[in-house]
């Protein structure tokens, strides 16, 4: 039986954004694992309240049920050790660990300046008040607001971005020779924007580009073909 | 034979402040290798010129000649596997790149903004020119006005180490549960800062400190009882 993911869903069920729920496919495409996503919009509390949590990724694996994207990932590879593995063993996952806390609390909250107010014009009505009244708060200030001033933030992006510049130029991926789920945690956040918007966040020549351009070939083009902006 | 290390040094030969040889030493102290560390001065460029290049750190290992930090951590665990490994193979090495790119782009960069002018009043007479007009170049403005309203650029600092902190939630060290050399490249900025300044980085109650702490406790108090500030 397949695997069921609830996933981050827009008004069009379809447009699947999350940058936590881009991470937990792509590890589950890196283990060649099925997967069933089931498409779910912020208000529906209910639908996941059985994960003891409010958030996804939820992944089920049978009768085993998964919250939150790290969690997900370790778990992948243990409970199935003899397909590829997602970080190449446990002291290459407390390095990863780096990543991961960077890209939440560095990288993504430079791209949510670009783009909230974009996910709000495109997630489901039901939705909206909740988005609103809850990233207003976070962010003291209207979305609007929080959205203004692009050039000024996408330099901010672009400047934090220098580490993944700097590995990039030493190595063709932040794992190593091929990519693992290093890649897919960065990745993720700029399939996120590419869901909900056009702007561009980095140059055509930035060599990040190059290096997304290659993620989204990935697994068939997994993330190319995902509806998007 | 041990091994030699060229070693930034400040006026005082004892002081020995580079952060990214402060990783050399972590790294050969790790491994358990003795080494002997010769001071080296910012001009004494011509001591160093058998490496090719002009910076320290600088490993001379019986015949073979090994600059820059990363590639020292690599050597050491290439030529002596037998010993603790500074990574715990190649693709945990692979994913401590980010560690050391966002290291020597982010972090550094702001605690340098903090620290300059001391370093500056530490450094023997003969470098001060140079180290005076090398950086003055780089930052586009004196010493004196780089390392002006120390209060702001702390938080920056402060701010830049979330991730750090995300990654010490959820584990004791950056490489996991023991140190590695994911930890050295951090602690070696923090070493850095304390060898030429009594500015408090962190505040006391950041359990970015309590690491701290539990490095500068390591090797036998290694870096603890190095001539600081």
């Amino acid at each position: 039986m397949a695997m069921k993911l609830y996933d981050l869903a827009g008004a069009d069920a379809n447009l699947r954004f999350s940058p936590y729920c881009w991470r937990a496919k792509f590890a589950l495409a890196h283990k060649g694992l099925a997967v069933e996503t089931v498409p779910w919009r912020f208000t529906e509390k209910d639908a996941i309240a059985f994960s003891g949590q409010d958030r996804v990724p939820v992944l089920v694996d049978g009768g085993k049920t998964v919250a939150d994207s790290w969690a997900i990932a370790t778990y992948l590879d243990a409970a199935y050790p003899d397909r590829p593995s997602l970080f190449g063993g446990d002291a290459a996952r407390a390095a990863a660990r780096f990543v991961n806390g960077w890209a939440d609390t560095i990288l993504n909250p430079a791209i949510v300046r670009l783009v909230a107010a974009e996910v709000y014009d495109k997630i489901h009505e039901k939705d909206r008040d909740y988005f609103r009244t809850s990233r207003e708060k976070r962010f003291g200030m209207s979305l609007e607001a929080f959205c203004a001033d692009r050039d000024t933030h996408v330099a901010a992006l672009r400047q934090n971005l220098v580490p993944v510049r700097t590995v990039l130029a030493a190595q063709p991926y932040l794992a190593g020779d091929r990519p693992a789920y290093a890649d897919y945690i960065v990745f993720g956040s700029f399939q996120w924007a590419r869901c909900v918007s056009s702007f561009a966040l980095i140059a055509a020549d930035d060599p990040v580009a190059a290096w997304r351009d290659r993620l989204l070939d990935a697994f068939d083009g997994l993330a190319r073909r995902a509806l998007a902006a």
